[in-house]
């Protein structure tokens, strides 16, 4: 068995003591003769790992009792859709902070469901390589709720502050985040929000499963032509068991917790890890002529990574060679081409290590 | 390491071969030095293993070129809505048969999102023990389709018979079916259908999957007010790929097609093998006084196998002793309670065997 370095964006790296563990557990879940993905969700067994996976998350992001914590399906694109259903009020707007490919997704499906939107600010004027400053978020006074994307995992660009949503009349409106790609990477307070979500596929678990961290008083605001699935206020009072959730996602998203608290000792250590990973990868890019990130200080990425090399003929044999030393999903997305490194939890040090050696072995040899 | 045997109605059993490859290949997926989870689904290993899977069940279910397969998410209780989302055009009516708690639930979500719908025949009046006969089936002219659920998870109740849809103007209406917990249990004529949809966590894989085979001709039917993600022709365009799939997930439902291909033989092969385990246990049942099952003959389920035993108190020392056996999972739905024994694919006949061997002693120690 080898185990490679994954820079993937997602599905990303899982932690491989999480894998292992759930190796050894596979067939027959700690004796009890099945497997997890064979138990009934309301089995007392299965129910164990659930709100043991809960009570964990709650421990790593100190999440305050006036939260719902809810384990449900379809990604954070689902949530495009289900939080205009859940906090859009009669006569309320959708009010937007556009940095990038993520953001602008979540504004298309408000807009495509309820219409118009409202935009507080955006960084279409600098190539979304600087977020908007605090001063620039400007709500409107029918604003429902604020959005906004914490790191966008395509651009590399991410919020160095948690924006305030008080509309222009005084009045504070909650503040919604798409958390996919920074959840559980540092400390974070929980209570500047009104509803977080994020897809498991970075630093939760297998895709397929989406978190939804919502405060109480957010939950009676929904219209009554919601998909029943959608409903924060259903989901909470059946537990994210409306109907069979992703029973074999949630046991694992409990194993990643697990391993955060136990093996990497919780959030205030796994933020400083990232930190270091983080910095030794931007530094070598900035210490090289042949690599190069364009992203204002302040609001590069820990977790997403985008580089590009100055002759971009070399792309293809730099991907080549990463990959046959073992630096895997090295490619940008798709849609923006160049390099991009992902640097998730599961993501040890010693990976970046490599990376960055290679980084240097490859412009030493081709630069 | 021990494995029990499972009659979960779902999450329920998978076979053991599948568990294995699985674990074989958690950490590393062939020699990619990644686990499937950690794949990205736009790669080309992965890319593969979805199409594989998409290819496989194709095969098995012989299913023509003129239609679509969906891997989404959400379950069944997602196509709930979104069965009516895609395939209710202006001013049509959804059409029901209703056969109990699943087909109500699906009434239900329609009668939620859209108001009126058209009931067009049921078995309220005999308690769920017989579906109706053909002959009672009938349409209403503004019917967009007709819905029905092959099976009854909880009731045991199983359609003997394909409904036909004709409107009473001699048109035929799109037939949808639930078929969450009868697909891959045996060979199905799917040219009779618009629309089949199922759960995966029966017959095809872990919960938080759900298969979707939808007929060309009916994906430009959907409303302009559809979340993204529900949309039978987006997805199609994307092949399941809009965002970010249950990877993970599909990859094993991919196991369980090549187990049912390369180790069962085919689904006229899985048929055999399914009658002869619900002959076993109905027989079983048929054969005592002590235990009964209220179904008509001809729509007893063969995957679901609800019984109850002439002396209710001894209903819970039934399932300990059971449990004791190494039998699991053998108590009916919380809402209906008594016993049921669900039967799918992965449950082997040994494990018939074993109940029926148990249900006798237990007759003998405590009938």
């Amino acid at each position: 068995m080898t185990r490679h370095y994954n820079f993937c964006a997602g599905p990303a790296a899982l932690p491989t003591a999480v894998l292992e563990r759930a190796r050894d557990e596979l067939l027959d879940y700690r004796g009890r003769g099945l497997s997890v993905m064979e138990m009934s969700h309301r089995s007392p067994a299965y129910v164990a790992i659930a709100e043991k996976a809960e009570a964990d998350l709650r421990e790593l992001l100190a999440i305050p009792a006036n939260y719902k914590v809810l384990f449900t399906q379809g990604g954070a694109t689902q949530q495009f859709a289900a939080v205009p259903y859940n906090l859009l009020g009669p006569g309320g707007r959708a009010s937007f902070l556009n940095t990038g490919i993520w953001s602008k997704k979540a504004i298309a499906e408000a807009r495509h469901l309820f219409g118009d939107v409202h935009l507080a600010a955006g960084s279409d004027g600098n190539g979304h390589t600087a977020v908007p400053r605090p001063e620039e978020v400007v709500l409107c006074n029918d604003a429902a709720y604020l959005h906004y994307t914490a790191n966008e995992t395509i651009g590399g660009l991410a919020f160095d502050y948690i924006p305030e949503a008080v509309r222009p009349d005084g009045s504070e409106a909650p503040l919604v985040c798409d958390m996919s790609s920074t959840i559980l990477s540092g400390p974070l307070d929980v209570s500047k929000f009104g509803v977080i979500y994020a897809g498991a596929q970075k630093n939760i678990g297998p895709a397929g499963l989406v978190v939804v961290i919502v405060r109480d008083d957010l939950l009676d605001r929904a219209r009554d032509d919601m998909p029943t699935l959608f409903g924060y206020q259903a989901l909470a009072e059946a537990g994210s068991m409306i109907n069979t959730p992703a029973t074999y996602s949630w046991y694992l998203a409990g194993l990643v917790f697990e391993w955060l608290k136990d093996d990497v000792g919780g959030l205030a250590a796994m933020e400083a890890i990232n930190a270091r990973k983080a910095a030794r990868l931007y530094g070598a890019i900035d210490a090289s002529d042949f690599y190069s990130n364009p992203i204002a200080v302040a609001n590069r990425s820990r977790m997403n990574v985008p580089f590009v090399l100055s002759d971009p003929r070399l792309e293809t044999p730099f991907l080549a060679d990463a990959e046959a030393e073992g630096l895997l999903n090295l490619q940008g997305h798709r849609s923006v081409g160049g390099m991009r490194a992902s640097l998730y939890n599961a993501v040890p040090e010693a990976a970046v290590e490599a990376l960055v050696d290679f980084m240097a072995d490859f412009e030493r040899r081709r630069g």
